[in-house]
């Protein structure tokens, strides 16, 4: 079928069918999980640059997770406010610690946060961190140990311990489909650039329909997720589309695909070949639909949206 | 063949037969190209964050062009500084002005700086630059036409003169191949992620053997260029790396390929597949090679040398 791209106007109304679409997404969910939601902020080492969101994302995640140097960069956003330094304690800071400085891990040992050293260089922090999440949620047993544990690490095993509990939780619950878990992450965008794309390749690790975590990332300009191919319908609110967002791009970072529909963009497309060694990448796009858009790719695809950190704030 | 990866020695020696690379490329030059050579500093729309170097980049380079808005970030970045805002002027500013502000234009404009209008949607603000940037080299009647213009737009076409001006530059040269541009720009990586891929794209869009730039993207943390299949042997001073670079990328993100082999990383690699999808990407390596590394790829893909702004105003 041959490609078609066209202009619409500002504002349309989109309607999709049911049966076009395998996956609902909400935007706001990223950085709003629902209150009965497995949720979980993960703070890699990047300095933290949503500064006027931050504070409110910490108290909306249900879980706080600081991967290695992370930690310090908890650390180092309260550099002027002891009092909540003391306050806004992650649950757990976990890696290989190569980049956690001393004083970081001092502090946050004697404020009493779970603090767990795993030497293997066979996963990464990110790595470690999402085996972590995934074993505080499903294992209470995990839960319990670690919590009771007066034990160097929390009695988890120095090298690998997490990935044991890990293959330990699955087994326990392979009858049944875990829950999952929003996973939001800081920090993974925009520091060196092979760093920024092994967090891309997260995305697509991730994407499999038996994961157990739907993950985005959130930069100072960004919220950066994953559209599976089997159509996507991502929805928002007016409000939120209105004040918080800007341009956005799908971007086919595992080589050329097919964007086989999208409805509610501003160059909606069809049957459209999209390739990064070509130049052609939907970029500098944006939202429509007054309160949903449709995308049906051919193979998953990384989405960015642009989002104003300033005003979010007011809508979160 | 079968996959193999090794970890080396933290300095070894490299020696390549000069039969096995197309392309010799040296890493300094592209922040500090030769006295004799062709070469254009492009500051794109972001705000200027390499500025331990940015005055010593801008002496090194022949041409100075703004893209666009660019101009507002060079204007900004003098704003405590008045008589060095009037001594840093550029060659040229060229865009469709939807991001140029007024001041920045009438300031520009004032100091005899040559401002282009070019109001096609066709060609993004890069693109045109990169064309009257071809022109400015190769045609010494475009020079002379513009510098002497008392005219409206220096007699350049509104809508898209700019390109015509390029096809008939590129007519009048057939005969003869052009030399080569260096090129860095400056912005390309570190702002929203869609334009991030888009800057992306123009690597793998200007790497044809017939191109006439040699592309590189200088961000706050990295060199990002273009590494092409037929074999690439990478130079560098051992003072450079040393002092002035850490972690490096290879980077597949036109899609799954192979990293043939490698010779000077710490994680040297031969037969190796790589793949975003997959999560199999050489990141978080360096160079341990001397004085050179050589990198063989089935497919083109992009490098990433993380780079210390700060220390590399000792080393250019």
């Amino acid at each position: 079928m041959s490609e078609w791209c066209a202009e619409n106007d500002e504002r349309i109304s989109v309607e999709i069918d049911q049966s076009k679409y395998a996956h609902l997404f909400n935007l706001e969910y990223c950085i709003k999980p629902g209150s009965t939601d497995k949720s979980a902020l993960l703070v890699l080492n990047q300095e933290i640059n949503v500064s006027p969101i931050f504070l409110k994302l910490w108290s909306t995640f249900k879980l706080r997770v600081c991967a290695d140097g992370g930690a310090n960069r908890l650390y180092d956003f309260f550099k002027d406010n002891e009092s909540d330094r003391a306050m806004y304690l992650p649950d757990y800071i976990i890696g290989d610690f190569d980049s956690l400085k001393p004083e970081t891990e001092e502090y946050y040992k004697k404020a009493g946060v779970v603090v767990i050293k795993q030497q293997t260089q066979y996963s990464t922090d990110f790595t470690k961190a999402l085996y972590l999440i995934s074993v505080h949620f499903n294992s209470p047993d995990f839960r319990r140990k670690v919590l009771e544990s007066t034990e160097t690490n929390h009695s988890i095993e120095l090298f690998s311990g997490i990935h044991e509990w890990y293959d330990k939780t699955l087994k326990a619950n392979k009858s049944r489909t875990l829950e999952r878990i929003s996973l939001l992450a800081l920090g993974g965008i925009d520091g060196r650039f092979d760093q920024t794309i092994h967090s891309i390749t997260q995305l697509y690790k991730l994407s499999s329909p038996d994961s157990q975590f739907n993950l985005c990332y959130l930069s100072a300009t960004d919220l950066i997720f994953f559209v599976p191919s089997g159509g996507f319908l991502l929805e928002y609110t007016k409000e939120f589309r209105d004040q918080c967002i800007g341009n956005c791009g799908l971007l086919p970072l595992n080589g050329p695909t097919e964007i086989i529909e999208t409805s509610g963009l501003k160059w909606d497309v069809k049957n459209w070949h999209t390739c990064v060694g070509e130049g052609k990448v939907s970029s500098s796009n944006r939202f429509v639909g007054i309160d949903k858009c449709f995308i049906d790719v051919k193979d998953g695809i990384v989405m960015n949206v642009e989002v104003f950190i300033d005003r979010i704030a007011n809508c979160i």
